[in-house]
């Protein structure tokens, strides 16, 4: 009889995770009561924000509770329904999080097509990260054309698609990679202007080089030195966006402060956080505009698919050692 | 002869200024040439932002040079004038710096009307401190009706106008101010809701007790460990207005970066630096607002004036111990 395998968090991590934060169980496969439906997992997303979901501190949602299923973005298939606007079939993306099977309502589940862009997709550039990059770059950065946006953790799910985004807007783009190999993707791949290699370059004397004349828009994903070399390096009336900050997710201790910050002061520059969840009610306006740029070429989306749900935590823990290229995703079930 | 005493930079300070710093030097009083005035100095602006132009670093403007004469904003007498704009008599603000007399071609030089208000007023409420708070809070902080607002430095000359701007704006406000007698004169005087006083009260408590709901706006006048418990304690949305860091200028090392910036991200909450400079053009429109608000009682100027240009750098050190209350000024000529 089939089994439905879900990874639950078992303890709270502090600092780094350990295999041991997790439980994996095989519980019976759920079945769905009027109303509702039974989704097959196919593909979960692994996002850095994943590390801030297992700590119980007042965030912008609520803990993963110990016992629970871990949460995650997912696209799946609707297996079973008693529910209208869910058919047998259909492609879903929902937050089913890590398990083979679930049972949901609807609620903020919404179909795909298989046949406009491949699955993984909606879970790396049609899907929360190319959102994040999209309105965070748009409505907080609010670049210009002709001015200079930077971009860290350039090589991601969101970095590489903030960097198209602002290139089709006619900046100049500069992103921050660690590694030769994903530096050469995001200049000859992504079309980025220049790309500086945290793990082998001088960060500072990179950004002075590639942006003489300083930094419009710097979007941040990594926080901490890069982002004082950031500051550093700002041009009057900047704006930085701040999405995230992977380099401090696992610091047991407080996490670094930018030392830098005055710079804010003497650019008159805003530095603004950002949660996708607030737009919302955009997602299919730019779901839309940018299935609109990759059917033209414009926009290139990549995702790295590791398989089997028993791998969940070493292909989390790639998201931290860097260890992947473009949006992560872990395939757990057949499309 | 009368000598025109002046203060000039004698050597950069590292840290804390010292009274060698300074040279103090007697020389002949300068004459007007064809289209110049000569202005007796009467009252010197002395504040928190000087320290910062002692620094051979890049700012909002040039470092003053060893050997010259220290940069400070003036309220001074027209004693003799070739200009048609500056008649003899006229009391004139201006940046003529830590001297007895100086010589003006009228360049970034305004009358001020003494009948309509004390004189150092003109370098405090209705200068750039009071523009300062003016334009901060209202075009950076952006405060509505009902919103809670905090503000550091909140007894001396910006924070006080920012904290009685954002009363009759319609906020609920609290002060952080150094010591019970200037808590007591925010509250008592000012109108203030309430005073956390940072020398003898746990100030992360205080923010907790008087802003249950959070902080929409905060306005920063010190940096360190004061902006990071207001960090935490931000509501959705929230702006912070960074206008100075007095808490860091003396720092030897790199200043302290505020680890709680990542409460940006989780509140949406956005932090802008402010220069009064920018708002030159809109100068008239505030001193005219808030010369009104005085008339009507609902804006108080405090000055603290020491006398004598020997006793300059005293009366500076007294905007780093707070041995003050209100704006800091020294006068050095008559009226």
């Amino acid at each position: 009889m089939s089994k439905n395998t879900q990874v639950k968090l078992a303890s709270r991590p502090v600092g780094d995770v350990k295999p041991t934060d997790w439980s994996i169980e095989k519980n019976p496969i759920p079945t769905p009561s009027e109303g509702e439906f039974l989704i097959k997992t196919i593909y979960i997303s692994l996002d850095p924000a994943m590390r801030g979901w297992l700590n119980d501190a007042k965030s912008y949602i609520a803990p993963v509770e110990i016992g629970a299923v871990m949460r995650a973005g997912t696209v799946g298939k609707v297996m079973e329904s008693n529910n209208d606007r869910f058919k047998v079939g259909d492609y879903v993306h929902s937050y089913a999080g890590v398990q083979e099977y679930s049972v949901s309502n609807g609620k903020d589940v919404y179909t795909v097509d298989a046949k406009l862009a491949p699955l993984p997709a909606y879970l790396g550039t049609l899907g929360m990260p190319g959102f994040t990059a999209y309105f965070g770059l748009l409505e907080v950065g609010q670049p210009k054309e002709g001015e200079t946006v930077l971009v860290s953790g350039a090589a991601g799910a969101v970095g590489s698609v903030v960097g198209q985004v602002a290139k089709i807007k006619g900046c100049k783009v500069i992103g921050i990679a660690g590694g030769p190999e994903k530096c050469k993707y995001i200049v000859e791949e992504l079309g980025f202007d220049g790309a500086i290699d945290y793990k082998n370059d001088n960060v500072y004397k990179g950004i002075k080089q590639y942006c003489p004349k300083g930094i419009d828009v710097y979007f941040d994903n990594v926080g901490g030195e890069i982002l004082d070399h950031a500051l550093a390096n700002l041009r009057m009336g900047a704006r930085i966006a701040i999405c995230g900050a992977i380099s401090q997710y696992n610091n047991k201790e407080n996490i670094v402060g930018p030392k830098n910050y005055l710079s804010l002061l003497v650019n008159r520059a805003m530095m603004k956080g950002l949660v996708v969840f607030d737009y919302a009610k955009d997602y299919g306006k730019a779901a839309k505009q940018m299935g609109q740029w990759m059917h033209e070429g414009k926009l290139k989306s990549k995702e790295d698919v590791y398989e089997g749900i028993e791998n969940f935590h070493e292909t989390y823990q790639r998201l931290f050692t860097g260890q992947k290229m473009g949006k992560l995703v872990l395939k757990v079930g057949e499309e």
